[in-house]
């Protein structure tokens, strides 16, 4: 038997007697009993992948730190308990109590899921954090995932992306279609309708595909996840900018019936770290992506910059695409309206601030 | 005599005991001692300010929150128990555990602190956070501060702010070198290098002083605050950009002997809210400022950018200025390496991403 929780008790109880006993002052000694829980967390990341498994990580780990150990966190990588593509249902079914993934991989279950990622030609990092916590879109996300009983928090974000990696220029809209690229989500949809020939593939294939020939082109992360997966490797040409992900929001799965459970003093511990691990993997994207960019280029990537004809042809077809989302239902109505005025109402003072700034250098 | 704490003891050493005897199992409960720390944290913001004093309202609040009031900041504003100016001091000598300010201020304990808030055509907000947590930004923060026994974290940032309201347009050098202005930190000695007329005025004499002509232009921070301000009524120009704040760290401020004092659970809740507090002020100032600008157009202010001739300029005084600071010390001299390094090295792939963004709309 381990006798260490008990002594602490003996000793917590002596403490309360002589301290409690003697007045009614704060006695700067409290100690309540407190329920542990000890709660899974399926990954849709390879185990130890840069960026996006340590942002898993860390949020674990701070949650355990806060909390004292009240509430542990144990995280599993893809497939060690549930594949990637599952953990979504996972969490709705409650056989882990969390979830760390991309709401867009989740549009089997329901396609309202893709505007919580990203959407193309759409808000930036700043601002999709700000819609998310100020402007509605919490709430938004959360009705959305409601009928799952599941509640979802930003916990991450990879700042902008890249366009891809190509064995094939574009320099025309020309070029575009000829492409057999593999881009997920909206972004993939756009470029079908554009001609592309758009194929899926799980991202354990794309490496190979590329280095057959079997696609011309992927679209991937940014260069700190791309270096990593090697892609340099197989492919010539890094385009930009990433019209596809303007940012992409990282988020927690967590089982309606599991938070409820959970009391306040907890709730807040797994909202803030949710929020802190959100900066956290920003500050480590900003800073690894320069390294990983820098590195690539040392290593004879070329970079190639989508020409406008193209972009204004890809945001074209982006307003179309998101739109027929929106008039899917009601509720994808309401929340492109929401993101919509709030990129309208914080463009102008962006234009102001932000793009005088990355202008000027 | 309160008894609840007692209650609370006797049923938790029951539950040890049911529990604990049993077998070897997690019991589901454990029960500590735990000190209770009640935290005095000054302000150099005024009571209810906007932006700012919310953001250290907030910051108390999850403390308090997620420490299961075990740690409890009690806020006060400016002049409640220090004045503004004097938040650093207080902290340095424990008057109060706690501070909520802007490094800047405290120029005159150490002129290190300035690199800390802002630097004019400086990092990014993305980028400042990313230098601070991956950078080294924040391991030489935190030399600066030692010798005060205080320790630094970021907790919140204003975003990029605007150039300042002023009552005299600025099409040229000349029109520069004419103004009487008030602008603190590197920003004013840069202006005053360049000829204008720079004056130093506490916040609460700003309004007059524009009203009745004593100064034709001030900074200040960006629509939000300045809305409530009220700094429209009184000036006609709002000019853009902010080169002199391209974005603004603001900062709780500890004790080391306090934090020292800290379980390691709190000190990771608080280093937590810190960081979360920083995005939630991002999110609060990326929205709120868009608010504001709209509101402020609506009631006549007009917007003016300062043009091209004048900027270049700005930016080349800057440079020197800041080199003499990093000139003072070698602690300085290697804060200023370590930014511009960052810079260097961010530069290229925002180049590819963020810019691109603000520039396709």
């Amino acid at each position: 038997m381990n006798r260490r929780p008990f002594l602490g008790l003996a000793a917590a109880l002596l403490a309360a007697l002589v301290a409690g006993c003697n007045d009614d002052q704060p006695t700067g000694q409290t100690a309540e009993p407190q329920e542990t829980f000890r709660w899974k967390m399926v990954t849709a990341w390879p185990k130890n992948h840069p960026g996006l498994g340590i942002a898993a990580e860390r949020f674990a780990e701070r949650v355990n730190a806060m909390s004292n150990g009240q509430l542990t966190i144990r995280t599993y990588a893809a497939g060690e308990l549930v594949p990637a593509m599952e953990v979504f249902d996972a969490v709705s079914r409650n056989t882990a109590e969390m979830g760390h993934g991309a709401s867009y991989y989740w549009k089997g279950k329901t396609p309202t899921a893709q505007f919580f990622t990203s959407v193309p030609f759409g808000l930036s990092t700043l601002e999709m954090n700000a819609w998310l916590s100020q402007g509605g879109g919490q709430q938004l996300w959360e009705e959305a995932y409601a009928p799952f009983g599941v509640k979802p928090l930003a916990a991450g974000n990879s700042t902008m992306q890249m366009g891809g990696w190509f064995n094939r220029e574009v320099n025309s809209l020309e070029d575009l279609r000829r492409l057999k690229i593999r881009t997920p989500g909206l972004g993939g949809e756009v470029l079908s309708r554009l001609g592309a020939t758009t194929v899926t593939l799980p991202g354990g294939e794309v490496f190979t595909a590329l280095q057959t020939g079997a696609i011309d082109a992927t679209d991937w992360v940014s260069p700190y996840d791309d270096l990593a997966f090697g892609l340099h490797k197989v492919a010539r040409y890094y385009y930009y900018p990433g019209w596809q992900q303007p940012q992409a929001v990282i988020e927690v799965l967590i089982n309606e019936t599991a938070w409820d459970s959970l009391p306040p003093h907890l709730q807040a511990i797994v909202s803030e770290a949710a929020r802190a691990a959100n900066l956290a993997m920003m500050d480590d994207y900003v800073w690894n992506n320069a390294l990983a960019l820098e590195e690539l280029q040392r290593q004879g990537v070329e970079l190639r910059r989508f020409p406008d004809e193209v972009l204004d042809a890809l945001r074209e077809e982006s307003e179309k695409v998101v739109a027929e989302l929106a008039a899917q239902s009601e509720l994808n109505g309401r929340i492109w309206a929401s993101m919509k005025a709030f990129q309208a109402q914080v463009t102008p003072m962006h234009a102001l601030s932000e793009k005088e700034l990355y202008n000027w250098r």
